[in-house]
């Protein structure tokens, strides 16, 4: 397939919907952002690689951190994870308490706000202090690349206005489901939610999940095959908040997305995807790159069903 | 691959499985079945079958029934039926009344009863008293078999029992969500959960699901490409109430369940399952059909992730 | 203290207020009324009676009904009452479910719809079949008047158009917190809701309550003391819906509002009241009928705060 | 009336009552507190005052205090209270984020534990920094009494576990309902709760609330009649979180609760009460005190209803 040809396609068919959506406000270092941003960018498992737009230039990954960090926490907790941390769709917005206050301060999965900072919260008790230098270590591992840091302003900018956050930490907290001190919990969640990569470097990123764990290009192996059949299930029904199911039917692939604007995506056995475009439809997904995914696998007919 | 070898092994490993879960006991005329019925079925493109267990044994379909009464509606109101129904996970019971309230009598999917009463409120505006037996009707053609019937006695058992079906359909009236006199409704509803066929059957009558909406065998169309993908996504994303996550991980297969203790699932491109036993797990899925299914994605790797 | 003086100026205080407000439109029966009407009425424990405004033009009772539904169980069931209704503010509008879901069918409180239709369910369980007729005859013997009756185009209105209700019985009946037939229930709680009184008849049958459970004038008694504080106390915090706290600190008395416009009010050891007003307020209230006994409070200073 | 005889009856009364309920142990500072603490003092207009058990025995006011807060917001601020703060019945337990995520943020009432947050917030934002001095002021003031202080280590108790009022009032400044520093509020809304008082002096700091706003000794007004209404109907609406229904019938006074196990509550024109008991019932009441009051309206006929 002429993945190049089609990469460009869609770039110009997305074309139009540039006036449409919203660029993520809720900080004030987020929406500095210029809205009409975008890049997209394949990897396959033989190291190819195709791109189109601002492949090079990096955003917010935001929420796509929290696929690293369960990740990170699946070898070292395996089932123990099932006991702080459901693994089933919400059927809410990402940030709410209501279902969290039903049920006991257990999280509904690991991709809403309250479970990705129980999963930091895991990964603290075992790194004790050096949690946040650990998960840019993996990151830098799975891209094989040690150009990846995170923005410092953008760290301030959540810490100074994450209040719904650090309300959810709190009744976790209350309800015993939080081991560490909050406020070095939130510390490391905010900074991993800053750390800025390209489409090109998350798509490298991410390449191991459709491989069943193993980077197919360095032959290393981060999880075993159930742990990214389970990541992988999770980015199907979970991804995408509460439009996850509507990205299954429209796009049909595994897949994370960022209130920056990132997506990533996965074709089992064969490629990995970014695509990234600020500005967010009404269920916080970017409205640019959740468009881009669908015609890719329209085009490509790579959807999974 | 020897699929009969594989479903043979499944039936001796689930043996463990009998003494745990509980047949259903929401409705008197359900709780008599044996605890212990088992059968398994596979229907191939080229029209070969497999089966272990008592595969011509007729069970109560129940929810397996929203499959197909969704099916019917795709073609005849495409878009239009996305303002009566949302297509997103629930997160909540099948039968919850609370989102439905929050959310103005839309429901979450046509997968919770709320949803499939509201389809088939839209199927009675169109074939206006004549609904049921169009339903029959279809279910024989997709199966290509003639000897489909539904249980009067649990059909029965159903209106009598059904009171928070009932209070669904009139809060959904309430909100003007339900076009048609909720008794005649609900009568059709009643019988559709009602029909009996066995595994072989079913996993015959859902063999186009994956096959982009052709009959692979007949050649009929039932759904444009675009249709199927959006059937096996939310039966994916939604298919087995709260545990469609869990689902999405041990199986890997879009599927869909009943509390009959019927599973069908749907490997794309290749073929149809159906598995029966009848007693449930918590969350409302047959126990050891689950098991069966996700023994059968690991032993051949035919899960989609 | 001059009540008649007291009357007149409120009628004329209260002009200005016609213009706010909404005639109940749930049912096409109930919106027909004119929306100017006002009539208030005062009844003395020595027979003193004082009105203003159309004190014999007859209006549906509505939920003021469940007053006496309510003063008919007490001593019948006593302390058993309470294990299937609580006593405590709801919170939520008076036909909410969630609360109902949440709380495993036990309605929060008698005077919400919910809990009024256990209590006409109780009331069915003793009377059998003759439960309508009963409560009609309690209404004429606590108003010392036989010619009370009830508007059969409104009931049917109300089971015609009382998809809500029926939801809410439905759903208490999934949980068995109701005994009998829902249909027959139903039939009961719609035609009680349609009884016609004017205000002279409604303040002249809710004497006792401002009594200790004794009428004053024939001296027959209804309730035991406690039994009347209950009563009592229960219009004061839940009889207003989700204006009660409000309607406690404007009017500071025991009281219970209808949609048909209607409320009583009790001032402990002196009198009761009855205020009528079709117009509503947002929380379902009648509007000039609220102000109008706030006046009366105001000027009288017999809020019992 | 012979008071002192009165309360010596309820003393030997409530005896049989000390084996049930439990005392608070949300915190380690309070659950250290002796079960059998009995204290309760009467306060008159003309001075006089009745006591029966550990009259000066200092305990945690903890939720009596924002009776205080909210008489001291209510003269500054008037009707722009009610944009911040509801007034009706929460219907929820005392520290619910349900609620307060459907509304918005806004409290449903100034006694659950978001409602009193606001007030300290709104009190901070006139006090800037000298919040906790001015409210201490205000209790010494109301109390005629300068022996009036906080406990430290309660208050570092708090401070240490208040995990879940550190998640409410970051949710409320989500949604932008507080507008100073967080952790500031909180640090004067932990001291509030940890202030220390008998039942004699508490019992004679809500004397005012008795006659319409005004200390009937000193003569010094502190709310105006508007006010003082408004607070009395908001104790016997709101007063004891989801037993408030409760307490209106079995007391049928207004009152307030605290989870260290002390009521006030007052007879309208007569006297102010407080009774203490540190073991609370399943609603977070004292029982023991619940009861007493219970008694001494029985026993004196002051019930307003």
């Amino acid at each position: 397939m002429n993945y190049q040809k089609i990469l460009e396609e869609i770039k110009k068919e997305i074309k139009p919907l540039f006036k449409d959506g919203k660029v993520a406000d809720y900080i004030p270092a987020l929406k500095r952002v210029k809205p009409t941003h975008f890049a997209m960018s394949l990897q396959l498992f033989n190291g190819a690689t195709y791109s189109v737009g601002e492949e090079n230039c990096k955003f917010s990954i935001q929420s796509i951190s929290k696929v690293f960090t369960y990740a990170m926490a699946l070898p070292i907790y395996k089932k123990e994870i099932y006991k702080r941390i459901n693994h089933e769709p919400s059927g809410n917005p990402f940030n709410s308490l209501v279902q969290l206050e039903y049920e006991n301060g257990i999280p509904r999965n690991p991709f809403i706000n309250a479970g990705a900072i129980v999963i930091t919260d895991m990964l603290e008790s075992v790194y004790k202090g050096k949690t946040f230098s650990k998960i840019l270590e993996y990151i830098k591992e799975v891209s094989d690349n040690n150009e990846i840091d995170y923005d410092k302003e953008v760290a301030l900018s959540e810490s100074q206005f994450g209040f719904r956050n650090i309300a959810l930490v709190n009744m976790m907290k209350s309800f015993t489901n939080i081991s560490n001190d909050t406020t070095k919990v939130m510390d490391i969640y905010f900074k991993q939610c800053s750390i800025s990569m390209s489409t090109k470097e998350l798509s490298r990123a991410v390449l191991y999940l459709a491989n069943h764990g193993v980077d197919p290009i360095t032959k290393k192996r981060f999880l075993n095959e159930s742990q990214a059949k389970r990541l992988n299930s999770l980015m199907l029904t979970c991804g995408h908040y509460d439009a996850s199911g509507d990205f299954a039917f429209r796009v049909g692939l595994p897949g994370k997305s960022g209130v920056g604007g990132g997506i990533v995506a996965i074709v089992p056995n064969l490629m990995s995807i970014c695509v990234w475009s600020p500005k967010l439809n009404d269920k916080g997904n970017s409205l640019v790159g959740t468009k881009a995914l669908e015609l890719f696998t329209t085009k490509t007919r790579l959807s999974i069903f």
